[in-house]
């Protein structure tokens, strides 16, 4: 399982995944679960990955591939295409792509499950969030729902529905995401530390700020103690059912 | 879809339910998942239902025969068992006689979805709290995990993780309860009011406490209120991510 989530505020966007994948709980390993794409002054695009770890890796695989090749103004890549909406439709073509192939034999036992968030900024565009579906569709975070969530979105959803606003600094933001995901590995153990941060300023065009939050970081550690003691006080402090 | 939860406390346990049906979002009705059998100084036992309607209405309404036919000492019936253990395992039964019946038919489309959450106390037995299957099987609530939730259970389950505990007061249950009912109806709109609360003292072997909590419950309304606040205040305290 996974949960990964991000946030489309005005200053910019906050993205972080988990790193647990599972087949059963006899086999748990880790890897990375968040991507992401950099031309500094020109473009930065973020994308996040849920579902079966053999599609995501090739879907990721092929976008890599594409900018590998001879350049060709006909075959576009996530290097050259003009606007975030053209990227998402360049990833949803490579799901389509991937499904083509292992489609029929993953139908047939698991299922073909993958799906993916991609955000960033092209150029002059403001930056844009986007939720790609295994069917290779798409559609795009607005002000009415500012975040996106994939996997075990649950969990986490009460918090971010309550508190969430575009006006939010990054930094109450990712503080935001990390609460979120302590709620979610409490109560779902295959999604697991540690958590990849990535947090893009709005006109930057540059990421500069990506951090591993490992099960020793301290920062996650007092804050997932503080929220447990403010939930608990919280809720002692309400006034009591009359039985 | 259904939200229905029970909490096994020192004092007693706390049960509530949803009261919302569906089939698809253009098709809701109202119905009670709450039912109980009270024998006062002899027995109370309440039933949670969640799952296909038409199976559990099915069960419960297999239960009731049983406490209308003629008094056999061979046919035990929910007003005759010697033990909450064997009032689960008559529930079950029932269970498996309806997918005896409904299973085929069911499994070939919608498939035979139903589960139960049944407590209370039977003679000088202390309470007792069980989770039945479709399968007819069951599992008991303990210390370690005194509350058990069926249906849409995740949004709610954070809150309940961190402050249940065994030695709480019935009215701190009924208003946590209520609380994982707050944060679930607001992420799922297939659960719901009005809730059916139902509090059961240890010892009382009666059943004295049932409400129903409307969308204009003045105590509800508050606490839904006061848990948004509460929540954002605490969020806010948080100390932030350094980006």
């Amino acid at each position: 399982m996974t949960y990964a989530v991000a946030l489309r505020l005005d200053q910019g966007i906050v993205f972080a995944a988990d790193t647990r994948t599972n087949a059963g709980v006899d086999n748990i390993s880790r890897f990375r679960k968040l991507h992401y794409w950099n031309k500094p002054g020109d473009r930065s695009l973020v994308l996040l990955t849920a579902g079966n770890l053999a599609v995501t890796q090739s879907v990721v695989s092929v976008l890599n591939e594409q900018l590998e090749a001879e350049p060709d103004p006909k075959r576009p890549t996530l290097f050259t295409v003009s606007s975030m909406y053209r990227a998402a439709r360049l990833i949803g073509s490579a799901v389509r792509d991937i499904r083509d192939v292992d489609g029929p034999a993953l139908e047939a036992s698991a299922g073909f499950a993958a799906s993916f968030i991609l955000g960033g900024q092209i150029g002059n565009e403001p930056p844009r969030l986007f939720q790609i579906y295994a069917e290779g569709n798409f559609i795009e975070a607005t002000d009415d729902t500012p975040y996106l969530q994939i996997g075990e979105h649950k969990y986490g959803k009460p918090i971010l529905d309550r508190v969430t606003q575009s006006s939010m600094r990054l930094g109450e933001a990712a503080k935001l995401i990390l609460l979120s995901f302590d709620s979610t590995m409490r109560s779902n153990l295959s999604v697991g530390m540690p958590i990849d941060l990535l947090v893009y300023e709005t006109g930057s065009l540059d990421i500069r700020q990506v951090r591993r939050i490992d099960n020793d970081d301290e920062y996650f550690r007092r804050l997932s103690k503080a929220w447990s003691d403010a939930l608990r006080g919280s809720v002692e402090r309400m006034e009591e059912f009359q039985v």
